[in-house]
């Protein structure tokens, strides 16, 4: 079935065509998404109705892709999921969140098996690169095409022969490096923009390939993957990942996300103090922007590694300077830049061909309901310049005498 | 007007007699809220009638007294009121949130007049005094009816004479002290338990006498007030008000409540940096119950003071050393305990005659929603365990291996 989507009067419309006569007919979005979409993704059409009514589901545009995007997730349908219309309907399902755990010991040994795939966890934007009507789109989170992304990682990333071969699937990695536009980690191995694969997985189910099929297509393929630490046997699995987070931490790593070895069992990732603290650092950088929602779960994450540890007095005592310095430094120095009278801002450099592509991607942030103005473009260097509101504005506020 | 409280088969109803002809009147709870409450407090009905529904007004009964308690503000009618039925209608009204400065310069200069009143703010437990059907009654925050405050009280203050003498006020003052079920804090010059008045405030109108007639009316009934700094010129305030709090810090004493002098203006309120870690510390005892609200703005007001104190980079090291330290230390102590097969518990100590009272005020706890037995009843002295019971699933679960 092919669909088309046009304008009526009032509504959107689409254009239904079928693939064997060719008879073309009509149907309105609403009807779409009760009576077609359900069986397309087995779920019940109250469900899609209600999600189409709340918000949760809207009419996505942009990037020359049309389609209807999963704010929240639906059923089993994940948040960030794509309906792309076209030629045919091609969905492009949400990354699936992975959950976490505050402990090794006894996490690992409850939810795996015997073996555990353990593999980097970077600290950058996750992105889904997948073929619609044939061109190569990058999806980030959300559900949202990435202007800027969806230029750069064929840049970096010779896919054509994979995707060639591989239309089905999707994609799945980090995009990482100083020089992009939603996460900044210097890493001495990617320099400035770099992308890493975490997943292969198939476009309209998610299923994804289990670490071996992976491993060699992505090697067929001269993909670059994520650092592999291999399958690890459950039972060596706490004390070899703690000794791995030790070194990732000392080297300003993230962490990992443990793996089932065939990908049947959900992941779950593990992360580095050195991360929760950057990210406490960075919240409170902006902390009426951030502070609140940042900061708890991650200090809770400290406390359990700190008892996971079995750390001493001392060692608590150190953890907990460096975290208490990771909330304060930041903010003093933002109460002091907001008092000379400035905003609270990020700068971010992209290297673009043209203005115009700077402007466009300052829209895109924009569209994601961020501040965001090109700040300058000279050579291909663009500077974007978002701007924390909140903290801003609430910061200006007390300074000049207003009560909390 | 006087009200008498009885019921019908289905609803409770209210019998009006008439103060001048004793003619009796029988009327409905929702007759007597939309009908006759709005012109006692200068509300419109829907208003009232709303909040009745949403469940922002309840009925009260407890402590030998009916009535009905705010839940929320309604209007200019502050949450904590209590409209009391009996041989006539009383009204306490709810203590009016004071609100907080982050920085003293500017705040006090916009905010106040040529002086202010500065005095401590106490680190101890909110409690109304008033006559209630000739009896004296001690209301918490909320609005409720506590029935161990209302015991100690007079035990620890004699009312008696000011009462007969002012039977419309209201005496508003801080339960303070090692011994208190609320919120427990060593005082050198109080010890166990004892009173401090802070407010006089008219029970109807929430009116409170200026500073000059409230310490002369204390006086002559020899009343303990909270400690007094004084009358400060308004350009003299914050370099005054910052050798108080520094003083405060160093004897752990929680802060100040600056007032004009006429009680025309909204107090504000400012506290010791001593007085946010130790909040922070207790919150990450249970740091599941309480660690996520109490934190963020406890940690904005150490940000502000360290700006407007200018202090140093080694200054702010210091302060956030501290920060840190008041979050991990207990969280990590916490999961120790619970790993140990424990709850995570606080036990309150309070004096009382006999298990009986000791029960009901366990109860009066389990009405306010809190987890709470009687551990131990002994020669007068009962220990109530009250049991944080997130903390305790919480933590529970994640060392079990449940993932976060």
């Amino acid at each position: 079935m092919s669909v088309k989507v046009g304008k009526s009067k009032s509504h959107k419309i689409f254009f239904l065509s079928c693939d064997e006569c060719g008879q073309e007919i009509e149907v309105s979005m609403p009807e779409f998404i009760i009576g077609i979409l359900p069986k397309m993704l087995d779920l019940k059409s109250e469900n899609l109705e209600r999600s189409f009514k709340n918000g949760n589901i809207k009419f996505y545009s942009g990037q020359g892709v049309e389609g209807l995007q999963f704010r929240k997730d639906v059923g089993h349908i994940e948040s960030g999921t794509m309906i792309c219309f076209g030629n045919k309907i091609e969905i492009v399902r949400g990354f699936p969140k992975i959950r976490r755990t505050l402990l090794l010991n006894p996490s690992l040994v409850n939810h795996f098996k015997t073996e555990v795939a353990v593999e980097e966890k970077m600290n950058g934007y996750n992105v889904r690169l997948a073929l619609i009507s044939q061109k190569i789109k990058a999806f980030t989170r959300g559900g949202y095409i990435c202007p800027y992304t969806t230029k750069k990682a064929p840049e970096i990333l010779d896919m054509e022969d994979f995707f060639n071969d591989n239309p089905e699937l999707v994609i799945c990695g980090e995009m990482v490096g100083t020089e992009n536009p939603y996460v900044t980690h210097h890493y001495r191995e990617i320099g400035k923009l770099g992308f890493r694969i975490f997943d292969l997985r198939y476009k309209t189910t998610n299923e994804p390939l289990n670490i071996k099929e992976k491993y060699q297509l992505l090697d067929s393929y001269n993909l670059p993957s994520v650092k592999s630490y291999g399958i690890i046997p459950i039972e060596e699995a706490v004390e070899r990942i703690f000794d791995i987070i030790q070194v990732m931490g000392q080297e300003d790593r993230e962490g990992v996300v443990i793996k089932d070895p065939e990908m049947e069992l959900e992941p779950v990732k593990y992360t580095t103090s050195r991360a929760h603290l950057g990210e406490i650092e960075y919240a409170f950088n902006y902390p009426f922007d951030f502070g609140r929602s940042f900061f708890f779960s991650r200090v809770i994450r400290e406390g359990f590694q700190a008892f996971e540890l079995d750390e001493s007095e001392e060692e608590i005592r150190k953890r907990a300077h460096l975290l208490g310095e990771s909330i304060l430094f930041p903010m003093v120095n933002t109460i002091k830049h907001v008092s000379g009278d400035n905003s609270a801002f990020e700068d971010i450099v992209i290297h673009v061909e043209n203005n115009t592509d700077a402007e466009e991607f300052a829209r895109h942030l924009r569209d994601l309901g961020v501040v965001a103005i090109v700040q300058s473009f000279d050579d291909g260097k663009a500077v974007i310049r978002r701007i924390h509101q909140s903290t801003t504005d609430r910061i200006s506020n007390y300074l000049r005498g207003g009560l909390y």
